[in-house]
């Protein structure tokens, strides 16, 4: 008897045809011999209602009251889901976060978290019930409601597999697994059987929005294996799992772009030691996850540029954060650009490969796409261009690398 | 300084303009030296979209799943309510049943307070705070989302303000307060100034629907002044408080007709001691509430037929079990009507004239309107009818008992 995490992805709960079919797939993996446990997200659309609601009312509300109002989507999910699997015959029985036992830090809006208490998910689990579980939610010391932050459901499913050292976590989504590439981009794009966690983890930094980060994060750190894979049919999907020896002899096994970046510059910081540290601190301290970082050299020697991207959400707040340093050290002024993309290649192949970058670089130069940003790590090397020509970047890279090949 | 609950229905927080609008009326009086503390009902259609899609899956959810879906719609109210106090410069913070410490029995759907651990909403008020409560729900001891039924957000607000005692307790809604009768349907109706406390619980359990009857009932108990008025205008509204001299010179103060009802009856019940009782603690343990109960005298002594109402909700449930019970005594059968209507006249005085009763059942009889059932209390009388005549009984009465006279 195996323990199985089953994650359903908005599109996979849109509406309560969607919701029964999940409730007949929960229930046919219960009746196999398995104990079940599921992690649902708010129906396709209500995130973005409810997001539209307090943006209504003020620009920037108040991140505790945007975790409260945000998990009901999924509270509303594991309800109704709970419903259908009942009403196939099944025990169940919805959980909130609060009632998992997941307990979170206070960084209200992408909270971390830092235990969870299953008692009650394991007795459930031994009277025979499938348990569904709200997605995205926690609760911190103060009894308040957290949020896990983008991709949270995913996380909460990876967590909750970590902590029952469940046998297997699989990610239900609206495609069949983890491609080379965007296929809605790239038509020649090839889905993957198999693919190391660090490679994942780019993959996901980088807008693949297949599985997110901190989920896959989660699942290497506690060797959870992954399957991501369609609620829409019976494809087997790609396996998330640790590196081995075939997939070393792919250099680039993914090409990604990520659209939802914003680039800060402060102009004319003056060039002394502990600056960097002075800014990034101080965005940090507001939470905001600071992705790549650029420090031009001047041909003015006392002053530098200073270059970084975050995700569009943290945008306004990030730049007023940047604007106050700015004024504060006597830079010459901040610029954003929120028209811009990450554009990444992704392979555990690349560290013992030569000329990969010169490879990518030269690519793009030859369609004429300018280069605003790199940066690179031993399995990833990302370029920030032009919002504009991501696509073409994407289809030029995957051709290049030959990823359609086998 | 007073402390004053405010109350505001699903109409009066519609949307992010109106929950605005709320969030002006909190400040203002919160301006005025007053503390203040917001109880919200769903947004207008939100808790009947909800019930909806569980009824999309399954004609009978479980109640426990049916509680934490349901207790969503407040809570999204909630966050949106504090966030636009927020917006106007002024503290605030939502709470959750949970939050306030509202402890219930574990009756699903239809839970009862049995306690309020208040001491972090004092804390928020103290820190100058003005707290918004999700309405109509609480938790149970297993840390379970209860639901106080219809009208629980009325009893959230009343509840809290008897265990704060608060001053004042404003109901907000869409109308501006208590009328001797639908002013929708007899447009003579007249807005009364005060009501007592057991007149208005008569009204309310009439289907008037402007409070529902266990807020009364609680505000009587605790004797909290209760205040209903318009959220959309500054009309003072109607006062409901303990009774007093002038209310008794009032013979009938009210008409109400309720149309959420239904008829059951079980005929041929064989005519045994004790068979009454049985019938009804079956229905009580299902947590159903009988309304009126009839026992009508048969030509055959052996058997009789016994009607009773229950809530047009309750109805599908309470016809199983009466079924079950009429096969289990050897009953002739059970049948429905669900298109009736009771119409009631209400007030203190009437316990002091005489011939009221007999007005009531002249003035329908004249207009052709048969009665099915009656039922009488010492403020009171009740007849069930065919739904179709409910708004000309109720136009009748309004008229032979002079209510749009002062």
């Amino acid at each position: 008897m195996a323990l199985i995490v089953q994650k359903y992805g908005g599109t996979s709960v849109a509406n309560t045809e969607r919701i029964k079919t999940v409730a007949e797939r929960a229930v046919s993996t219960a009746m196999k011999g398995n104990q079940v446990i599921i992690v649902v997200s708010a129906m396709a659309g209500e995130t973005d209602k409810l997001i539209k609601l307090a943006h209504e009312i003020t620009d920037m509300p108040d991140e505790r009251e945007m975790d409260l109002l945000l998990s009901s989507g999924e509270r509303i999910t594991s309800a109704l889901t709970a419903i259908a699997i009942q009403k196939l015959g099944y025990k169940s029985m919805s959980f909130t976060g609060r009632q998992v036992g997941i307990i979170t830090d206070s960084s209200h809006t992408k909270a971390m978290i830092e235990h969870i208490e299953a008692g009650r998910l394991k007795t459930a689990l031994d009277e025979g019930k499938i348990p569904v579980i709200a997605g995205f939610q926690g609760i911190n010391e103060f009894s308040d409601v957290t949020t896990l932050g983008r991709g949270g459901s995913d996380t909460t499913a990876v967590a909750i597999a970590a902590a029952l050292k469940a046998d297997l976590c699989e990610i239900y989504t609206d495609v069949e697994g983890v491609y080379t590439t965007d296929p809605r981009i790239v038509k020649e794009a090839r889905k993957l059987n198999k693919i190391s966690y660090d490679e994942m983890l780019e993959m996901a930094s980088l807008g693949a929005k297949v599985l997110h980060g901190r989920s896959v994060e989660f699942a290497k750190k506690y060797n959870v294996p992954l399957v991501v894979r369609s609620s829409f049919n019976e494809a087997p999907g790609t396996l998330v799992t640790k590196e081995d020896g075939d997939m070393e002899k792919i250099v680039v096994s993914g090409v990604a772009a990520d659209k939802n970046q914003a680039r800060i510059t402060i102009m004319g910081v003056p060039d002394k030691p502990g600056i960097a540290g002075g800014i990034f601190n101080e965005i940090a301290g507001a939470n905001i996850v600071v992705d790549m970082i650029v420090q031009n050299v001047s041909s003015d020697t006392k002053a530098t540029d200073m270059s970084f991207t975050v995700s569009k959400s943290d945008s306004k707040k990030a730049f007023k954060i940047a604007k106050n340093v700015s004024d504060r050290l006597g830079a010459k002024g901040v610029n954003m650009n929120t028209e811009v993309a990450k554009v990444s290649i992704v392979g555990v192949g690349m560290v013992s490969h030569f000329g990969v970058a010169a490879k990518m670089f030269e690519t793009l130069a030859k369609e004429g796409i300018n280069i605003m940003m790199i940066s690179t790590s031993e399995i990833k090397i990302s370029c920030v261009i032009d919002v504009s020509h991501a696509g073409k970047a994407i289809k030029v890279l995957h051709d290049v690398f030959e990823l359609a090949k086998h």
